[in-house]
């Protein structure tokens, strides 16, 4: 089974600061879900989108072959820290196809509840 | 890298009234996302669409050149406020491909969870 | 600027039986979200398909010319009503393009959060 | 109406190990909501794919003519238990086209919330 595209782009992240602590399972995260269903390791260039300044990255990502890899934007930390509390968007290249879906854990206020959805890619007819 | 589409369309739409005061982060909001890796910018005009009445807009967005903007519909308010408490809809387009992502963040109530996704384009077989 | 699709399915829904009761906006509730660019009214049959038994329908919904309807499953009693605390999915058609979008909010607990997107439609390559 | 496709795969997935108990529409789940609006059986093997290991199953879920199931990976135990607290994925044939869409309701704190979507599928321009 080879699932897959070559090229990504998340136009929606954020990282919030706050949240619960202690637990890394429930500290608020950003996170890139790739799965990599083919029999090579699959190398990705991420690069950060960010609202008033140039992107950020290169980040270099390897999803191992036939695995998946929950990467989260908290731990990305070279070139920069990716930083917090701070709206940006991201780009992912693969030369192997990977599968890629965009979950947020935000832990912040007990009185929050949120959606997202890409947008209906529209064609003109 | 460059990425993208020229039409975009948001089924879904709603600006809650209530919710949490003060911290802006924490506001009930209404986002298209929207991530611009051209090396242009981008001038969309966006058009909402309404239950009962004819749309209103064209709203005008300007996302700078390999840039990320989390456009708020909560901050259009020309040529007209858009409607708090109200079902709406919206399509976007654009001259360069951008990416379009759709995000809510709903602070009206603890007991409150959310879900959302495109429905799945079906094609006859 | 014409928008849309003539065939969606949502593989998902569930309409809680229990949750806030009063303000209909926080009730739990169950929405396709339609959206109409056409200069005509879209006229939707809607085919409900259950777990354990043949499907219900079929409903009809019209959604008018450049309009927007967040059609809630709760409401549909004709020819017979959703049933709550039951899995179900439906099949919408439309001879004109519409735009189709998934919500739900739970309000049954406060412990609760929910995410949901469409799989990703893989090819082999 | 015919909807489907032959091939789908979720880049994310985590069963919460805590959360509510007792209520089984309330504990954490994980959910491939899958559509077969054919006049056939679907017969699917699903295999998930992990962090650090060699890939788990195959699974064997047949989802009967015209019904949809909301499939739980909490009950997938043959030829292993799906492990709790634990990053996966999952990737689903069918030789009869289905609609899959991936929900999670997770339990476990009152402050969290959370959101999801497949990325934007990306094309060099």
């Amino acid at each position: 089974m080879m699932i897959g595209r070559h090229l990504w782009a998340m136009a929606e992240a954020y990282i919030p600061g706050e949240g619960i602590k202690g637990d890394p399972t429930l500290v608020s995260h950003e996170t890139a879900c790739i799965l990599n269903t083919q029999n090579a390791d699959a190398h990705l260039p991420i690069t950060i989108y960010l609202a008033d300044r140039e992107s950020a990255g290169t980040y270099h990502v390897i999803v191992p072959a036939r695995r998946t890899m929950h990467a989260r934007f908290n731990g990305l930390d070279d070139p920069e820290t990716v930083p917090r509390d701070t709206d940006f968007a991201s780009g992912i290249k693969s030369y192997h196809p990977v599968d890629v879906q965009h979950t947020r854990l935000d832990s912040r206020h007990p009185d929050m509840a949120l959606l997202s959805t890409i947008a209906f890619l529209g064609e003109c007819e």
